[in-house]
Parts: structure tokens; C-alpha cells; sequence
């Protein structure tokens, strides 16, 4: 392969994009390069103090940019894209959170709306030591510090949606987008559905660590540094919903409201690809995924709320490798990389 | 203490309750008491092979049997019942599951009615293996068999419902019942506020294993022979959910519909728990769990689902012993016992 | 028929109700009895001004009170009761409204939890003036009110659950309770599948008037003089969720969370009820449903949220007299009498 | 005024739009404007009888075209746009409608998925008499046909979404869109508020009629020759979700899933949007929608619900005019003309 497979992309601010679809592309990637790509904070780096309100410093909808979109050479309709995260690294010494107005799992928002007045706005920063690979957080109003594991990951991360869609980057759904979820961390291959010609890939949102289901609706907030591979697999197995995979887990991603739907589409994308691939019955699937299945939460906080269901690989019988054996292979390919 | 304190229960069939609350106590149990209970599976031992099929063996409402009621002496509305699980033993050496027609995630119900046929009705049978801490799956019409970590918990457990309601067994609520979570396993203190003189405190519904959701609605059920250890925190403390302790983490039970307000009212109560606990700013305490907190889904089968909110102690500022320190009183009366 | 068969019960206030099931009967009616029933409001009566303001007055659980329960003879688990609302008289010339705490669908709620204060809790009164037909709203921090059409209905009746459950009056399910619809008025035949020995039938918290899903969480409430007249329907064809028959149409009652499931509910009972009596293919009759059927709201307020299904009877085909025309002949019974 | 303000655009197959946003302007009008558009139904035209099953003969995403968009000249983003139906008429003298696979209120669908087969699919064909004011029901299976009222309404009508997003038409949301509410008839004044410079209208989906809730996710679809006239409401009165306005009455318009959010939205926006126009304390305005408000359900089928928010202008304060009177202003004008 020649250098140009592995290319470094830095937006300038006003390169960055604010949706998924109905944006050109910002560069042109093949299959089996190796990219790395700056990403900016969900606040566009505008947040660096108690005193950035996010809600005056950050101007709707200038919220949660993403880097790209990518243009992914012979990615068509119907293929399905897979993206290898090779590294997540902090791009700053410190990361941000923030209680924002009527946004989080434990205020009224503007769709679950009552008559009460907002939360305080208030903005936390953390610093972060990635040699001791920690993020350490300290109270505002009361005296508690402590040091919590690094464990950085993209929030955001999707392709152009179908149906001649754009996006929101704050939403997550089939397209992927806004699934705010800690397993989209470094070793972690996702899998979307290709919608549009070259599949238009972004990403931005990084986050040094989140709880699961982000309650207050803002993580540690970062810039990254991520470096990703990508294929595609071509057509004929359809990616509906945004598929992850990693040395020892299967898992489906559900995105919608409420959060009983996140739960079921992951569950029944979940119990069909394994029984695919695994050639079980489809009910043998579904009993293995109830007693086995992990379902961590992603978000409870944005437009559509994020479910996984995960199955371990040792679980599963004749472990057939998913979509081709892509992850090893991309996997590979990133570690054998200086 | 007498001998007395470490009694055991066994039901006969026809004492087996269905109800929390509208039943008279089996036994007295007081403060510090280690007792042990027989539990039935969800199905009264009735469903053994593929060819007892639950809807037919089980005839509504006698599903779900709990043993007791036990009065807890001293236990007086507003109170606390702290309830130590020591050790939950499998009975037998198979568990049983099922698909149960209109219940379960991925089946319409009779709340999320459809007209559309049910799945078929199917039994999995498990062996279980307490020696080797295995249970073993066999799927049905297709090849596949596997061994599962054994991973004991009872299902049900609950005290008499506030308000003079009697709740079905089946239902998961404040007053705890079917919460169908794995964090309910030997070493854990659950929590539950005093609605009634007594408490009434009753279980059932062990589990050999489930996954996170229970997603197919029926976990791999057993019998069990369940050690426990109780103890009454006197007033001004109202335990509103149920609330979980073990050696490392606090955590909150939330239990409704649909999915995102058990979210909301297990970190609610995880939020304000904790900043009452530790003297931490709300805000703080609710950005704390946001950044290092987990949510482990209970069950999204029931006619309540369950979400967790937990933290690790670790996380948590000068650590303040919860509910007056009992967990750890608790947990060593029942280790130093033969 | 006898005197006997046109009965008054007032109750005493420590004979008020605040469970269905759970209680003994304070009286035995027949089928084909007329008697009348007095009840009080959702308050107790406690609420009479702008200073009583009812967090305060009506401690918990004590709110919604019921009058009964009623032993209606030969009602059998099985069977269905029809009960026939043949007048609703105001008790007094006044109602009362009311914000309460975290209650209502416009504030956060103990379930839809949230960390934000409560709305301010305030008292609307009304006069009520019954020959002109009309409830006097008057706004309380600001300069308006208009006279309303009086529309009284019973906000609350029901049976003694199944499964032997007690329920508090608040909640609204397939035993009806809390069921909070404007169609409970004068006219209407309100059908209930029988759990138990002598149904246990039980009514109040009337409403002088109310919108579509009681937004505040409060109705215009009354005390009620309400007269009624019972039939049994023997078996065999089971009333899952409460039924409605006018001169006119045919309603179906969901109780549900999500308010989603609350819809399914009705609609689903709706299309088999009317494809059963009418005859029609399935699909045909949730066709012609989909297109002339009506939606009207209940509560969003409740434990349960209430929605109807409702259809004319001038649109479905051979109108087959439901439940073997009872509603006519109670109808008729009523309006014959003195 | 000149000829050109009333003219008539009917588009070519090609020319229809299957989104909101994304696509450049058939035609520009002025405020004042009174224009006819004629619109295709959701099917493109294609079902025309039983044997054209609509998942087989309109290929995703080709559902759901409009007509438009208009840029309305003047409109800024900020300000309101006016939209007064004028005039509704079927285009062809039938309707159809249908079971779509896994959609609807009574099905499992993509959302709220599970692992059972669709119900059967099937298409309905309505005579359509507008000289009788009548849509004929005729069932497919079974033996029975009924006339029910012609009442022609707009299914989806919107502007550009905020955010740089583009929508399908399938969806409704604060841009308008796929409201599928039968308050959208003739004599409806719809207040949107303008997201891009030009508004960028557009409409279609008629329907003959259709019950609350859309049940089985299908109106009687129709074609129709439509007349609006429109008006640009300039700044400072932001309107957040859509609106309409009758000689009678004002509404708000929600759209979410839970069902529970759109009946949230409705009523918190008609609470605030009466309680500014009227000079109302923002709890008396709660108070009075309470007990005086209606909320017609629109749909419960598409990828958000819709719930309306009512209040008739005579229980209303001082009434000023609504968005400067532009209701009475654009009827006068409808229907001043030929």
C-alpha cells in the first residue's frame, strides 16, 4: 500500500459538520486504510471553565460536530461498512461536563415537558493523565475529589442515513450517530449500513468515560486523536441497525423511544444475526440470549435513547466469523502499524 | 441467642402465596435472626421436560409462589428492613425455562397487545452443576450446547405493599417483589421500607442464571434453599424503592413503565441517597453517577420493568457506613455462623 | 319487583374505601336492582378553599375514596357485570380543583422522576349550578372566568381485582378503578369481567366535568348522589378490560403505561368485540375501525394512563345487541321508575 | 392583486418530494397568496386495488410524496408561517387503504419489534361521493359495507426542519410534516414556525377521512386539489411546535414518542401559548385546559405520534387575536374569491 493509506485529517472549525447527510465529503478513503482523524469536543472546545455556560457559548444547533464525512471508496446502498477504532487518545489534558437546560435523564426536556424551571447550569472539569490512565473529577459545591478509570471512547460516529435523510449529530439511530455508548472504545469494530454512495463516515464526541446512560446528558467531554481502518463488506447480508464486534462479544445496537424499543431492536437484531450466522432456530437463539445476554445502557438522554445487547463469542456455537472475518483482519492490520 | 435464630421454612404446597400483601405470617423472625427458606421455582416445580408447557400446567394466577409471609418483629411502618442474602442454593440439580405465550421483549403481550399470533410455547431444560458453578444450556432444534457460569439469585422478594394494596407476586414495585435482578445474590443487602406492623417480608422465584432483561421472560428457574439474616432500621430514614448494598457498591432499584422512568427513579434515588449519605451537593453527586455510575437492566418482561442505579463505594467521599452500618453487621453474623 | 330493589346507601366516613379487594361488603344487591349511592370526592370532602391545600389536609393513602363495596348476588369469577349509570347529581353547589405535588402530567412525578421542585400547589373552587347546566371556573392570580357546560360523571368504579389483588382507588386496570373518562356519565352501561365471589363492586370521586386526560391531575370534583342499576352476564364470554355501551356506540377502556399500550389495548378489544359480534374478519373490523373509530383520552395522570376505542353503532353491521341487550333493558328499567 | 396570486402547481411524477428539507423550490409565493396544489396520495397513485399490495408496488423509500416545496417569500428564519387550508377537494372518486406490513398501532413494527410474522397484508378500496359527502366502507372477507362522512383533510403539510436536518415525509415533528390529525381540513389556519430562509412549504397525503389514532397506519388515501393561502407572521413570536386556529378554537400540536411526550408538548404549549395571548397566570391557564380542553389524538402508527392540545376561544379571556389576527384575515380572503 502506498503512505497515502494512512492519511491524518484535522478539520478547520469551519470545516466541521453538524449532520449526517447532506454534506459533501471532506476526503476520499479506500478499503484497508488506516486513518487517523481529529475530532473536537461535543461543545466545539468552547467549554473550558465554570464559567462557559454551554448554553451561551455554544449557539444552537452548533452542537456535537463531527469530523468528515468520509467519502469510502466502492461503499454502495445495500454494503455494509466496517470501522475498526484503533486508538482513542485525548487530544487535552482536560475534559468537561456540564448539567445543560432541559437536557439530561433527571430534569424535564423539551419532549418529556412539565412547567418547572430548568437545573442550575453548572460545568465541571476534569483533568485527565493518560500515562496513569486516569480522569480525575472534583465536586463543585462540596469537598470530594476522586480518580476514575480513563476509558475514553467516540460518541458520535455514522454514515449518511437512508432515505435521502440528514441528520442531527445529537441524534443516534439506524445510521448510527449520537449511540453515546463505552463500548465504542479503542478495539472496537462497528459495523453500519451503507445508505448513500460512499457512505459519507463522521465522527467526533469523544469522551474520556461515561456512566451508562450519560443521566446528566454530558460525559467527560473531549477532543480525540482516533485512529480507524475501514472496509466494506459487500452487499447481500443488510445492516438494519449499527452492529459492533470485538475480540470476544457480538453486539446489536437498538436506538428509539422509549427505552423498551432500544431494548427490543437490539434483542431481535441480536437473536437474528447470531441465529444467522450461527445457524440455530431462532427461538434457541432468543432462550441462549436471555440467559447469557449482557444489555448495557448507552444513552437515556438523547433524541432516540441507546440499548446494546451483547452475546460473548464463547457463548456461541461454531463461531462462524462475522461479515467475513473483517475484525481480525482489521484488527491485524492496525496492530502490525507503527 | 436461642436456637431458635436459625430456623428453617419449608412451605407446604398449599401455603405457598401469590400475593404480597393479604395473607397472614408462617413465622416470626426477629432482628439479627439467620433463618433459612425453601423457595419454589416460578412454576411450582410443575414444568420438568419439553412436554409441560407452562400456560397449560400453570393455571393463572398461580404463578410466581413465594414462601412466607414472615413477621419481622419490631418492623413498624417507616422503618427499614435490611434483608442479608447469605447463600442461595440450587434445590435440584436441572433449571427450567420457557418461552410463555404473549410474554417476553420480543412478543407482543397483553399490554403491548397486537394482533398477531403468539410464538410457540417451548420448554429449555438446564442441568445444573453446583459443584463445577455451571449451567448447562442445550438448545432445542438446533446443535448447540454450552456451558453458563452459575450464577444464583432469587427473583421475588418483597414485604407487604404501602396503601393497603396486595400486589400478584409477579409484579416488581416499591415495596420490591419480582425484580428479576442478578444483583440479588448471596453477599447482598437489600433494603425495603416497612409499609405494615411486620413487614411481611416473603421470596421466591430463584433464578440458576439470567441475563440482563430476562428477555425472553423466564430466566433458567429453580428451587432454591436460601439463607438469609434481617435486621430493622428504627424510623426517620424512608427507604422509598428498593435500594441494594453489598461489600464494593450502593445501589437503587427503580421499577416501572415504561423503561426510561425505572432509569429515571433508580438514579434519582441513587442521587439523593448518596448526597444525603456523603453530604454531597446534589448536582455533584447527580454528575458523579453520570461520569462513574452503572445501570444494570433487572427485567423488561414484567408488568413493571427494572433498572439499577449502582456506584462503587470507592467513588464515594468519606465513605459513610449506609443504614447505620448494617450490611457489614449483617454479612459477618452470617459468615461466623457454622 | 320489591321495595327493596330501590336502596340508598350513604356511607359513614369510616366506612369510605380506598382499596377495590381487600374489603367486606357494606351491602347485597340483585340484578335488576335500582339503588341509589352517595359519594364523596377525590378529597374526602377536605378541600374546600384556597387554604386547604390538600397535600396537607388529605394525609396519604388516604384520597379517592370509594362507597361499597357492593355484593351483587350470583356475580361468579367469569361472569360479567353491567352496570348501568342512570343519574349523577352534584351533593353540594361547589367543586374543587387543585395542583398537587408532583402530580398531573406537566410536572415531573414520583415516576417520571425527576431532580426539579414542585409546581406550586394552589385550589381552584368552582360553583356548580345544576338547572343552568353550568361549573363556574375563576382563575386565582389573575382576571378571568367563564362558565363551563356541567358534564358530571363517576371518576372512579370497579370490581375486586383478580388474582387476588387489592388495589388502591387511585389505579385504573382491568378491574376499571381510577378510570377517569368523561364517558362515565348518565346513560352509559359500563361492563367488568367479575373476579371474584359477588364482583365487589365500588364507585366515586364524580367529577362535575374534566378534558381530555385531566391534565392538572385533577377533575372539577364533586360529591355525587349517583343512582345505578346491576345485571349479570353468566360466563362465557370473558370481559378482559372494561367495556362502555351508549344508545349510541360501543367503547373499549385501556389502562396502561406507556400511554401507547393504553391505545393498543382499547383497540385491540374493540376490533375482537365487534368482529365477534358483528361477525366481521378480523382485519375487516380493525379496517373499519382505523377509519371511523374514535379516540377519546381519559387520564394521563393516573398509576395507569385511559384511553377508549369507540365506535357507532350505525357502523357496524346486523347490530348484534352486546351482551345479550342489557344496556336497553337497564336503560329501560331506570327511566321507568319514579 | 395580480392573476399570479392564485395559480396552480401540479407536479410531475418526478417532481414529487419524499422529504422535508434538501431540496431546491417548485415555485415562490408572496404573503397574500392563494394558490391550488394538487397532491398525490401516500401510495404515488400506485394501489388501485386489492392485488397492488403496497410493500410490493412502492419500493422504499418512495412513500409518502408531497407537492412542493414553495419558498415563501419574506419568511426568515424566526418568523411564523401562516397557512390557511381554503379548500380540500378528492381528486378521483376513490380511496384505498391498507394493512402495510409491520406498521401500525396493532403490530408489532421496526420499533417496537418482535420475533412474530406481519399480519396479512390487504388493501381496502373506498367509493368516494363529495356530492353526497360520503366514503364507502366496503370489508374484504366478510359481509358487510357502510357509508361514513366525507371529511377531507391534509396528512402531512410542513417546512424545512431547524438544524440543517431533512426529514422524510413520513415523519412528523416540530417542522410539521406527517401529522395525520383530521383537524387539518378546510377552514384550518396551520402556524409553523420557519427554520430557512423561504420556509420552504410543502404538502400531501390526503385522506377522505380517518379515525383517531390511525389505527391500522393506513387512511382512506386519497389525491386531492387543495387551496391554501398563506402569510408570513414576521419575528419575536416564536412558534416551537406546530399550531392551528379555527373560528372556534386554538390548538397545539405534539409530536413524540412515549404518546405520553406529544400529549406533554400539546398541553405545555397551548398552556404557555393561551396564558400569553389571554394574560393568564400560567397555572390558571393549566387550570382551565384542565377541566375545558380537548385532545384528539392523530396518529398512533408513525415514527412520532401525535397528540393535540384544544381549547375553544369562548372559554378564552378577552380573546385577543391570535398571531395578529391572520386567521380571520386569510378565511376573508379564501373566500372573498371566485
Amino acid at each position: 500500500m502506498s503512505d497515502r493509506s494512512h492519511f491524518t485529517y484535522r478539520p478547520a472549525r469551519d470545516e466541521l459538520a453538524y449532520t449526517f447527510g447532506g454534506r459533501i465529503p471532506v476526503a476520499h478513503v479506500r478499503s484497508g486504510d488506516v486513518f487517523t482523524v481529529h475530532t473536537e469536543d461535543c461543545f466545539g472546545g468552547r467549554v473550558r471553565g465554570p464559567a462557559d455556560l454551554p448554553a451561551q457559548v455554544c449557539p444552537m444547533p452548533y452542537l456535537n460536530p463531527v469530523s468528515g464525512p468520509f467519502f469510502i471508496e466502492d461503499a454502495e446502498p445495500g454494503d455494509t461498512l466496517a470501522v475498526h477504532i484503533a486508538a482513542i487518545e485525548p487530544a487535552r489534558n482536560w475534559g468537561v461536563s456540564a448539567t445543560f437546560p432541559y437536557f439530561g435523564a433527571l430534569t424535564s426536556t423539551p419532549h418529556t415537558t412539565t412547567l418547572q424551571p430548568p437545573l442550575d447550569e453548572r460545568v465541571w472539569v476534569y483533568d485527565i493523565d493518560p500515562s496513569a490512565g486516569i480522569v480525575r473529577y472534583r465536586a463543585t459545591t462540596s469537598d470530594h475529589s476522586v480518580d476514575l478509570p480513563l476509558d475514553p471512547m467516540i460518541g458520535t460516529i455514522g454514515v449518511a442515513p437512508a432515505a435521502m435523510e440528514a441528520r442531527a449529530t445529537i441524534v443516534p439511530d439506524q445510521h448510527g450517530g449520537n449511540l453515546d455508548t463505552p463500548e465504542l472504545r479503542a478495539g472496537t469494530t462497528l459495523y453500519l449500513g451503507v445508505n448513500v454512495h460512499g457512505a459519507l463516515l463522521a465522527l467526533g464526541d469523544g469522551h474520556a468515560r461515561q456512566g451508562h446512560g450519560e443521566a446528566c446528558g454530558v460525559a467527560v467531554e473531549i477532543a480525540t486523536v482516533t485512529t480507524l481502518a475501514v472496509d466494506v463488506i459487500k452487499g447481500d447480508l443488510p445492516t438494519t441497525w449499527p452492529r459492533l464486534e470485538t475480540d470476544t462479544a457480538l453486539m446489536s445496537v437498538g436506538c428509539a423511544r422509549p427505552l423498551e424499543d432500544a431494548y427490543r431492536i437490539a434483542h431481535q437484531d441480536l437473536t437474528t444475526w447470531t441465529a444467522d450466522l450461527c445457524r440455530l432456530d431462532t427461538l434457541d437463539a432468543y432462550q441462549l440470549i436471555s440467559q447469557a445476554g449482557r444489555a448495557p445502557i448507552g444513552n437515556v438522554c438523547d433524541p432516540n435513547y441507546t440499548i446494546l445487547a451483547a452475546i460473548d463469542k464463547t457463548h456461541l456455537p461454531r463461531p462462524q466469523p462475522a461479515y467475513q472475518g473483517v475484525h481480525a483482519r482489521l484488527r491485524h492490520l492496525t496492530q502490525e502499524r507503527p
